[in-house]
């Protein structure tokens, strides 16, 4: 009846424009012309504003629990602007990036309120010094970017890095051993440092590096993640052949379900990339271009009604 | 008198073609046409062959004693056929690179007698089982390959390492600190891999990633591997924005004199560019290409006379 196994119907009866899709361009396709929002008349509510998936967490997760892997909205819909800052990883990892630019970096976290400073191990420490008492917290990376260390350099690394201040690890899996089919290696590779983060209280992004992979090796990537208790999975490092396509995000979205985090990143440099990639299933962005994103967001804004 | 610096007389009394050049051009430039090898009446040997700089150690050192900081030879001259394969570092770090693939590797090193195989740390111990018994040593990489993680994990990424049965390490160095300039970082960085390396009997080469450097922070790197007691520097780790360059391996040749390795890593795919690096003063080459670039040699020599 579904050509798309993506998409669920949750009103049995089959209504018009009940369709939830796992991913907007579905959703879209599914809804009749000038439709928007969960507009199906027996779960409207009184004054209903057409902002379910942003304003109540009931009736989404309602809707959810009825079988919908994804709620999405149209960009009338979905209010980035002022909430932006808040998802992104203010990332800088060249590796030629000296004090002064990771300082640089940590100023205008603080100063948009970004949800992380990503930066390499190197200067987690600074980084903590300089964002101590801010909601920002700091975000490395493990066993970057080729993932092909030993787990106990991998579990090593973040153990220092968590005790240096830092919050959230983004590590790289085994790409190879993955390739490879040696899935137990992967995931005894997350497990290693999801438990060395979580005895710290840090969370784990776990990146996939999806432009090495096939979709279901992309697949397998993400359920170990899950299995292995990781907080998020991540697309890409952002040194590979390519960063995040909304593809694999709506991919990885669909493997972990609700209730893991998803985080796009790599050749993220717009407000239409991350509208992209957060109408995909993406939780989290890590971009460099940060403030110029949040730049074009506020233009928006401004120009709009 | 001398325009180019890096040119040095040996003649005091200025003898005609008596300039030792720093790069093979140079030393072409300054003999008279059709003249090759080191051709000084007074120091010419009975029985002369004209390869002093591949078969007389002692008169290379006399030249280079008498303040050349470079001897040099023409094609003619330097029969690298032969003695190609030890020069290599048979190298596989692509992150997604599987076992089958690492097994292959081995199987070729162990088949033409490469230096070593340069692998990545997860690596290590499958290739020193494989090559156990054979003259092939097991190179690996340690905090690559940006070198932006912690001094500690480097340390503890070379100790492992060393434990499972590597004998080289290919250390990165800390490339922002250095632009920064902060040099004792970078050399407690270099010195930390230096001395877990030596504990464990296996030596050190230091990538510089001279793509992300000035011409002025390559020769500052360059001194402090060398006064960190590394066995090598090493231009690349073919994941920066471009790789070896002849310049920069005369340049770091230059630095570090005749005492230490230069490795040139990055790019190189094919015979010539070899013959470009050692003409240059590589003493060590890492290339994925290694069996193409025997097959070119092999070529050669067959048509040669």
């Amino acid at each position: 009846m579904d050509p798309d196994p993506r998409t669920k119907t949750l009103d049995p009866a089959g209504a018009a424009g009940a369709t939830y899709a796992a991913q907007a361009p579905a959703l879209a396709a599914g809804l009749r012309p000038g439709a928007e929002g969960l507009n199906i008349p027996e779960l409207v509510c009184p004054g209903c504003v057409q902002r379910c998936p942003q304003t109540c967490a009931r009736k989404t997760a309602e809707i959810v629990a009825a079988g919908a892997d994804r709620v999405s909205a149209s960009e009338r819909l979905t209010a980035v602007e002022q909430t932006i800052a808040p998802l992104i990883d203010h990332t800088l990892l060249r590796p030629e990036a000296t004090r002064a630019e990771v300082e640089k970096l940590c100023g205008q976290a603080r100063q948009f309120g970004f949800a992380s400073v990503c930066v390499n191990p190197a200067w987690v420490s600074l980084c903590a010094n300089l964002l101590a008492g801010s909601a920002v917290k700091v975000c490395t990376v493990v066993g970057f970017p080729l993932g092909a260390t030993l787990s106990d350099v991998k579990r090593a690394e973040t153990e220092l890095a968590v005790k240096l201040g830092a919050a959230e690890i983004d590590m790289v899996i085994a790409v190879g051993a993955l390739r490879g089919g040696e899935l137990d290696w992967v995931y005894q590779d997350i497990r290693a440092v999801v438990d060395a983060a979580h005895r710290g209280g840090a969370i784990v992004k776990v990146i996939i590096e999806a432009a090495l992979l096939e979709d279901y090796q992309k697949a397998q990537a993400c359920a170990l993640a899950k299995m292995a208790g990781a907080e998020f999975v991540k697309t890409s490092t952002g040194f590979g052949p390519s960063g995040a396509s909304s593809g694999d995000v709506a991919l990885m979205r669909r493997v972990v379900g609700s209730a893991m985090g998803v985080k796009a990143a790599g050749g993220i440099r717009s407000f239409e990339d991350v509208k992209q990639m957060t109408a995909a299933g993406a939780t989290r962005i890590g971009a460099s271009a940060s403030v110029k994103i949040l730049e074009e967001a506020r233009g928006r804004g401004a120009a709009s009604p």
